[in-house]
C-alpha cells in the first residue's frame, strides 16, 4: 500500500470502496461498448473447438463469479461443469486428461501463483484455457491461450465490487457468444444498476438491524446462489460478521437447525425458476420465526420482515445476479460503517493474495 | 419419529448419536469384508466404459463425501470432476450432454426427490450412473444403473456419523477399483478408528473451550477439506454454533479478516501434501493470535493452542479423512451435551429431507 493510500484510509473511511461501487454502471457500460466485440471473438474461437466439459477456477470473489458461469453454461449451453480444486494440481501434482475441456480461470489481478500454476497445468494437460482478468498484462493472461479483459479499471479497495459485476457481465457475454448470441439483453443493466445504487438510503435503514448481529445466514437457489455466497464474503471481509451462505436446499439438510429468531436471514430471490424453487425454503424459515429480509422482485417481499425490491421486469433471470449483488455490497459497506470500522482496509488482508 | 424413539430422546439425550458413532469400527470392518467384492465388480464394469469426466452429487453430509471422492478421482485417477448443482436440472430443466460422464450420487436414504430426479435426468442424458446409498431398495438405487451399498445399518440419529465414514470408505474402494487396485491399504482403518473413538475424554476436555463460543472457523486443504466441511456441518446441526469452513487458500482471500483472538479456529492437518500446503495458513493464523486447535499427526500439534493427535503412521493421506472426522464428530456431540442440548434431535430437522 502506498503512503497516499494509507492517508486516504485514515482521512475518510470507506471512500475507496464507496467510489468503486458507484463506478459500476459506468464499468458495465464500458464492458458492453468496448469489450463485447472482443469477447465474441474469443467465444467464437472457443466454440469452434467444441469443448464438451468445463472446469472453472477462482478464489474468493472470483470463485463466486466462476460459480455464476457454471449455472450459465450448464443451463443455457448444456455443458457439464466443475469448479476446480486447485490443490489437486498445486499440492498433489495431479495430471488429469483435459482434452475437450474448456478451463476458465477468473482472477481480478491475474497474479495469484496457484491460479497461474493450475491454469498452466490445465493447458499442458490439453485444455482450452480462457483467463478472465482485470489485467491483460498479468501472469494469468500470459499463460492462458485466450484472455477476456473485464475492463474495470484499477481496483484499490480490498473488498472487490466493480470487478465482480464486470466479471459476471463478461462471463455472460462469453457464454452467450458460445451459443451464437450477441448478449443484447444485457444492455438494460447499466441504467438499472444506476437506479439500484441510487437507493443507498434504503440500504442504510436495512443495515441498522444488523448493527449488533453476531451471525447471519444468506440463502438463495439457482442463479441467485453465487450472489448469496458473494454477499456473505463481502459482509465477512468488511464487517467481520460470520455470514453463512447456503443454497436453499442445503440449508434444509442440516444448517436450518442454527436458524431461529436470533439468526437473521437474507434471501436472494430471483424472478424466475430459482426464486420459485426457493419458496418452500422461505416458508420453512417463516415458520421458524426467522427474521427474513428478501432481496428480489417486489412481489416476493410480501410476508418478509423487510426487503429491497429489485427491478427485474425485462431482465432475464440469468442477468439478475448483476443487479442483486449491488444492494448487498452497499449493505456490507453500511453495516461496517455503522460499526465504526473502515471497509476500505479490512484487517489481515492484502489485495493480491499469494496462495500456492 | 416413532413413540419409542421420542421416549428414548427424552430419557437419554445423545444416546442414539453416541451409539452410532461407536458402531463405526464395526461398520468399516463390515464394508471391507462384506462390501468390497461387490464394489470392485461395480468399479470394473464402470472402468470398462472409460468415463472421461465425473459429476458428483449429494446434499449435506453426502455432499461432503462426494467432495472427498472428487479429490480421490482427480488426484489418483486424473479424472476431471465437478460437483452437481442439482437445481440446474430440477429447477431449470437443463439438458446437458453427459456421454462419457460418470455421475455418482451419494445419499444415505436414497430418498430425497431432487437427488433422485437429478440422477434420473443424468442417466437419460447418457451418463453412467452410480448410486452410493445405505438402502439398496431406495428410489435412488432404483433409478441408477449401478448401486454401491454402504452397509451401515439403519441410522436413527439426525446428525449422520456412521454413514459418512462408511460412504468415504465405499468411495475409496470404488476409486481404487477403477484404477485396478484392491484397496488393501484401508484394512488398517477399523482398528485405528477404535483407538481414536476410545479417546473421548480428550475430546471432552477440548469441548470445554467451545462451551461459550459464538462462532468457529474450520480450515484444511486437499484431502482434509471435506473433513473441515463435515465437521462444520456436524457442529452447526447439533450445537447451533455458526461454524464456517474454508479451504486454507480461500481463507486467505477474504474470510481471514474475521479471524482474531475471539474466533476459535480448528485446523485439520493431513499427514502429506495437503498438510504441508496448509502450513503457511497456520503460520498466518498464529501470527494473528488465533486460538488454534489442530487435528492431525502429533508433529503438527506443536505451536498450536491445543490439539488431537491422530494416528497417521502407515495410513496413506487419502485414507486419513476416515479417521480425522471421528474426533470432530465427538466434539460436536460433547459441545452440544455441555450446552444442555440433545444431539439426537436438533430442532427443525427431519432425517430424510425432501428437497425438490
Amino acid at each position: 500500500m502506498s503512503a497516499t493510500q494509507s492517508a486516504e484510509y485514515r482521512e475518510s473511511p470507506g471512500r475507496i470502496m464507496s467510489g468503486e461501487m458507484a463506478e459500476q454502471p459506468r464499468v458495465l457500460r464500458h464492458v458492453l461498448t468496448e469489450g463485447a466485440a472482443r469477447i465474441q471473438e474469443v467465444a467464437a474461437a472457443v466454440a469452434a473447438r467444441r469443448p464438451r466439459f468445463v472446469l472453472l477456477a477462482g478464489r474468493g470473489t472470483s470463485d463466486n463469479a466462476a460459480l455464476y458461469a457454471k449455472y450459465l453454461l450448464e443451463i443455457r449451453l448444456g455443458l457439464p461443469c466443475g469448479l476446480t480444486s486447485m490443490s489437486t494440481t498445486t499440492a498433489y501434482g495431479a495430471k488429469p486428461d483435459l482434452r475437450d475441456v474448456l478451463a476458465i480461470t477468473v482472477s481480478q489481478s491475474g497474479g495469484s501463483p496457484d491460479v497461474v500454476a493450475s491454469t498452466r497445468a490445465a493447458r499442458e494437460a490439453g485444455a482450452i484455457t480462457v483467463a478472465v482478468t482485470n489485467d491483460p498484462d498479468s501472469p494469468l493472461a500470459g499463460v492462458s491461450e485466450f484472455h477476456i479483459d473485464i475492463l474495470a479499471g484499477p481496483e484499490k479497495a480490498l473488498p472487490a465490487t466493480k470487478t465482480y459485476t464486470a466479471s459476471l457481465l463478461a462471463l455472460y457475454l462469453f457464454a452467450e457468444g458460445l451459443r451464437g448470441g450477441d448478449g443484447a439483453a444485457a444492455r438494460v443493466l447499466p441504467e438499472l444498476a444506476e437506479s439500484v445504487l441510487a437507493r443507498q438510503d434504503e440500504v442504510r435503514a436495512l443495515a441498522s438491524r444488523y448493527r449488533f448481529a453476531d451471525r447471519m445466514v444468506i440463502t438463495s437457489r439457482g442463479y441467485g446462489y453465487p450472489t448469496a455466497k458473494e454477499a456473505a464474503l463481502k459482509l465477512m471481509e468488511t464487517s467481520y460478521i460470520p455470514a453463512l451462505s447456503y443454497s436453499g436446499a442445503d440449508l434444509l439438510h442440516g444448517p436450518l437447525a442454527m436458524v431461529d429468531n436470533v439468526s437473521p436471514v437474507i434471501a436472494v430471490v430471483t424472478d424466475g425458476s430459482g426464486g420459485e424453487a426457493l419458496q418452500p425454503v422461505l416458508d420453512r424459515l417463516r415458520g421458524r420465526g426467522a427474521d427474513l429480509v428478501v432481496v428480489g422482485p417486489a412481489a416476493r417481499l410480501q410476508g418478509a420482515t423487510a426487503g429491497f425490491a429489485l427491478p427485474t421486469r425485462g431482465v432475464p433471470e440469468e442477468l439478475q445476479p448483476v443487479l442483486e449483488i449491488l444492494p448487498l455490497q452497499l449493505l456490507a459497506y453500511e453495516v461496517t460503517m455503522a460499526r465504526g470500522q473502515d471497509p476500505d482496509a479490512p484487517r489481515a488482508l492484502a489485495k493480491v493474495t499469494e496462495t500456492h
